[in-house]
């Protein structure tokens, strides 16, 4: 029956934020379980709290209105979500499957707290590994002429399913500014190299002939400018000169799929805000 | 000119301490630069806080007095530290060379804020290196039969130079009860192995001998029981079966030195609360 | 059509064994893929090497034969096998399922060359996960009374299969040493700690307790001492003091999943030599 | 008194190249202490040897023209050292001193085996650090005006020193080709970031604004195209939002000294061959 109310906060720093924020709770008789806070070079405020259900005086339809004079005052972006409400996360592939395979494995195993309401894919074939997850699964193929077409069908099939975030898990389209604007923020991409090295297609060909030691992945919010969308998270694996460009793809779908359920996991814990180009992660 | 407060707090959990703690900077025009809490699992609050000295209306002779009585009401643990007053540093070696190395040159760099009144050693080997950096060194040889005279000896000169902290840099000697219960939470210590793996001497034998693929070090603060008390950080390097003792040294060192004086900085930074067993580091 | 022969060797070390062998296969017109050798401290001999089927002048029934004077003569324990016969592998497990859905989803994408005849277990829970994949699971449930009597039942079913490697999926009994006779250097198994840390059981909880700041996972061969036989490889990941035991679960499971995964490849691939208590993995 | 003797060598790869070299070796009653093959996918065949001197068949004097007709029958590029005549090394710095005191500190330390008649500078800073070990260091100044001028004084004086090879220990000044051609695959460079991402000056700035999660260092033989020579080892540091650019300052300059300290090691010990844009490393 518990629940946590999390609550996230943004605006421009000045003294008192913590003591006004933390004395609010505590004047509704709030149990704050965890805060985190954080100030970035641009002189900008970031915070996140949690804040036990239980016992807290305001109930869920009073919160907004009885912290928003608060956030006004302090000119804030803020955002309040309910732990028993958990996001609505659409999961966009190709053909490849370790990223999606790992995302509902871990789902299934309650790592990743979400409401999955649908799959949609522009190929056919990973259908059943959706559905042997009980998830609807969509095939919307997409050539280069029905690109436009395709995305509006995609976008109409996430907002009739109440999508809250988007999971880019190996979709191999470049997803055009309509979509993009539609999520801002929302769309987490998991990209085969550690950007910005190697941004663009085909990375493990390139990382082999480049003959780097190390192969990488970075999960990242999807900007309208390719694989340059603010850095979530990302990681390395150290290889010799004997790994084969298939090596290097083994590797790196150990990686990526690593990578992407942490970024994932995170985003649905509302514990990324972003600062411009960069993120701040309350791990 | 400027400094800044650091304030660490640990007290039993309940509601209304953030805020507590923030309105009390807020009331006296503090800017908080940085916040951090935890709870426990044994419901216990940690918090450290760095407050910009600047515009702080309270100045260092008025803080404890001012702060004393809301301490009190909660049960508090607290210190208060001022980062234009460094802490001192004494650091107790023997032979080995790296750690200490790497600590002198760190602090040469700026990394390490402390002052270092003196190096203790129970051998004269490594007076040089001290010196070079300015540094007195003291020899104090050990035996047996002197151990408890030279630990004597040793507590004397770290009292008479105003010591806070002590660092065991491959100091192969292990202090008596009454060394230890002299700086309680304030010996920091470098252990050649992942703790708890590999408790005692001689840890790159015993590594080699079992054949683990990986080498350990771990900094931990020093208490009664050997190589048991709080582990600070620890970090591993992977070996092959190629490696041969020699190797298992050499790569050990690298981790060592790395570890320690990740370890010694967050002291320094006033980063590591003390919670039984187990360490609050808020990096 | 194409297969490679992949030699292990391990002998007394003398002078000119590496000319010794590989003049064998130029003789026999073979052309070496890939070769490696190591001499451990004790002075013993290991070699690996791939050698091209194509051209090679030996019969796989003929290989034996023309190769064993040689073998003799240097006092040669070896082994020949065919990279188009794959290994036949057993998985047991329990009740948890990471170790076996990674296991099965990288063997379904061509990263384990082995077949699975079948998947044995204690309990009746993970039957949908192996026959997704179309492999039989046994369900042989086990009691301290039954123990020997299941276990019986286990090695039937494995020696009916022809089973050549079984791999512990965190199998959650400890074998007889019956058991353990019958496979020597053959089961592999995963610890979730870094040993020889936390040998036996709940390391995670004991992980927590003693504030270790990093988790680990060992995979092993399975001697009959617990948790004792040789290392195969082993990998930590960092944790903070905010890590509940159920983060160090999560974490943990994934430090298992690639720690197993690379042993179980390593061990197909014949890149595993056994030396005494260590192992030389030629990767 | 014992030495080994280190043969490398690449040729364009053939059946029988293993049997001729191991054969050639046994025929002269050498001690393979160790060997090291491995075919490039573009057929180049690339080997490293160490052969025990004692016992071995073929004085210093004898072994080149012993060994002349076999490398010109297969077109091998080789080379043979000597453990008992470490090259000569000559560092460059300018006004950074990490990476020449973990240097100096490992050579010091018996962990670098070489000879190292000079260190060089385009400023007199760091004269003492040099000096401390006994080592000359040279200050030639450079302008734009004086650049030219100042190579040939540089080459000049490493050539009067028979170097063998050129650590650029945070040089920041860009060789001219004239210098690069000198001494090819024999000019190791530390690069500040993980590359190919962030190729120039300032890498460190570059990653705070781009808000990457993890800083490297690259260590890469220098040819003409800046930091695009081939890759010899590279590592990386995860950071998060709150690293200020002194603070990826500070953690770079420990991998970077790692990754430097690495690479110089296996250049010394004649692990490293070229194989066109890559490297190939018997670790």
């Amino acid at each position: 029956m518990g629940y946590n109310l999390r609550l996230t906060i943004s605006c421009p720093d000045r003294r008192g934020l913590i003591s006004a924020v933390s004395s609010f709770v505590a004047m509704h008789d709030g149990n704050i379980l965890s805060a985190d806070q954080y100030v970035s070079e641009g002189e900008r405020f970031f915070m996140r709290l949690e804040i036990e259900g239980e016992g807290f005086g305001l109930e869920r339809d009073e919160f907004d209105g009885a912290f928003a004079p608060l956030a006004r005052r302090h000119g804030m972006d803020w955002h309040a979500s309910y732990t028993d409400a958990p996001k609505r996360m659409a999961i966009l592939v190709s053909r490849y499957d370790h990223c999606l395979m790992d995302l509902l494995w871990r789902w299934d195993a309650g790592e990743l707290d979400a409401d999955i309401p649908l799959v949609v894919s522009n190929h056919p074939d990973l259908a059943p590994r959706a559905e042997a997850y009980g998830i609807p699964f969509h095939h919307l193929p997409v050539t280069q002429e029905t690109k436009a077409e395709q995305e509006a069908k995609v976008l109409e099939l996430l907002s009739g399913h109440d999508v809250d975030v988007v999971v880019l898990a190996r979709y191999m389209q470049i997803l055009g500014p309509g979509f993009v604007a539609a999520y801002p923020d929302r769309i987490v991409n998991i990209h085969h190299s550690f950007l910005p090295a190697f941004v663009g297609a085909d990375p493990y060909r390139r990382v082999h002939e480049r003959g780097v030691k190390s192969i990488g992945a970075t999960a990242h919010y999807v900007t309208e400018e390719l694989d340059a969308g603010p850095i979530i998270h990302q990681d390395v694996a150290h290889v010799t000169h004997r790994a084969t460009v298939e090596d290097l793809v083994r590797l790196g779908r150990e990686v990526e799929r690593s990578v992407l359920a942490r970024a994932v996991r995170w985003h649905l814990e509302d514990r990324i805000l972003v600062d411009g180009a960069r993120t701040v992660v309350f791990e």
